[in-house]
């Protein structure tokens, strides 16, 4: 990406009944405030980022529905609603966009809590035409997309192959970005002793409020919570 | 790492009873045979490596049973027994080799099916005197060293904390080398799952030939035996 180039940055966000993998860790009201902690995350990043950068950015959250918490309405991003499945809904602004004009899209998730500017910076720097950022197995946890009239995401399923096979057939040249703080999504149980372990953030300090703890025995580590 | 250093790699391997986290998936005889099919991954990418790069390489293979298996008696590398816990084999081996010659010394695990010649360039490519891999819930799985003498290793517990500590008072500069591949070591059920998804060698090939398949349905990926 040259200096001139525009981008625009869209996080879609799931709040209302968010994270029912944890529901045998954490009660509804946990998970929500939990979803939301990850997403201030994300966004801290995106914000720290936009603002050593020299690209017009523009940032968007990507929502199904309209009662979106307070804290998220915010001056420095929009909240787009879309109660459609999230292929469609990320499927119509990519074919929308590139008919309205010209920028790249990065589509990152909001439970990546554990990533930060220099990951951000290395995926935008790359050369190719789509850089996939594989989560653990075998999800998508960021999409950075130069010809957008040339693609359309897949999100179910192994969804970084359905994304390569989309870029071969289109002939687009492709990267499949290799990080292990970047391919942590925060779905289930074992992944919150990631955060805790590598996490810096508030999704981090608000699981240690809840009481969570990593506990090493031995040559094995497990998740507690006191 | 200069074309005229020389570097020592070590693969601590364990054969026998290996991978009892895997218990409930499959019985010895399998996780035995899955250990060492990860083994011999590890092996391959690091003979690929050793071809085309220019520096004197030596490899060793530090196990705790002289009853190694005869497919890992190989010319190409040595086969180091200390029946040792693993912090104190691998201390006395760094020990001694800092007095006998200066060469780098690269230790990675043998769980690590995923990893490639790529990620062992790039890791020895850095400038800093110590490159700590992590993985999954804070272990260790590669370390690349330069000082050896300023350096001890201590793999239980969160290591790669440890090992930023260690560092951190030895006065040595030292880099989080961040990869999914790397970071990924397959210890339990939900770790097959990364290895159907993403491997490419024997030991991906022999969980299939196990019947184990990834499974998806909607958003979630699961892990099947047929």
């Amino acid at each position: 990406m040259t200096e001139s180039d525009k981008l625009d940055i869209i996080i879609p966000f799931k709040w209302k009944s968010a994270k029912s993998r944890l529901s045998n860790m954490m009660n509804l009201e946990e998970r929500e405030e939990f979803a939301l902690k990850m997403f201030q995350d994300v966004l801290n990043t995106i914000i720290s980022f936009k603002r050593q950068s020299l690209n017009d950015i523009k940032i968007s959250v990507l929502t199904t529905t309209n009662d979106v918490p307070d804290c998220i309405k915010d001056e420095r991003f929009r909240v787009i609603v879309d109660t459609r499945r999230l292929n469609d809904a990320l499927n119509e602004l990519i074919s929308v966009k590139s008919i309205e004009d010209n920028s790249h899209l990065l589509i990152l998730m909001s439970d990546l809590p554990l990533v930060n500017t220099k990951i951000i910076q290395e995926i935008l720097n790359r050369e190719e035409d789509l850089i996939i950022v594989p989560g653990r197995k075998g999800g998508t946890n960021m999409l950075f997309i130069k010809n957008r009239s040339k693609f359309r995401v897949d999100y179910y399923g192994i969804s970084f192959k359905n994304h390569e096979k989309i870029a071969i057939e289109n002939g687009l040249s492709y990267h499949l970005y290799d990080s292990l703080f970047a391919g942590t999504d925060i779905d289930e149980e074992e992944d919150l002793l990631d955060l805790l372990v590598f996490g810096e953030g508030e999704a981090k300090k608000y699981l240690e409020r809840l009481g969570f703890v990593a506990v090493s025995k031995g040559e094995k580590i497990f998740l507690d919570r006191q």
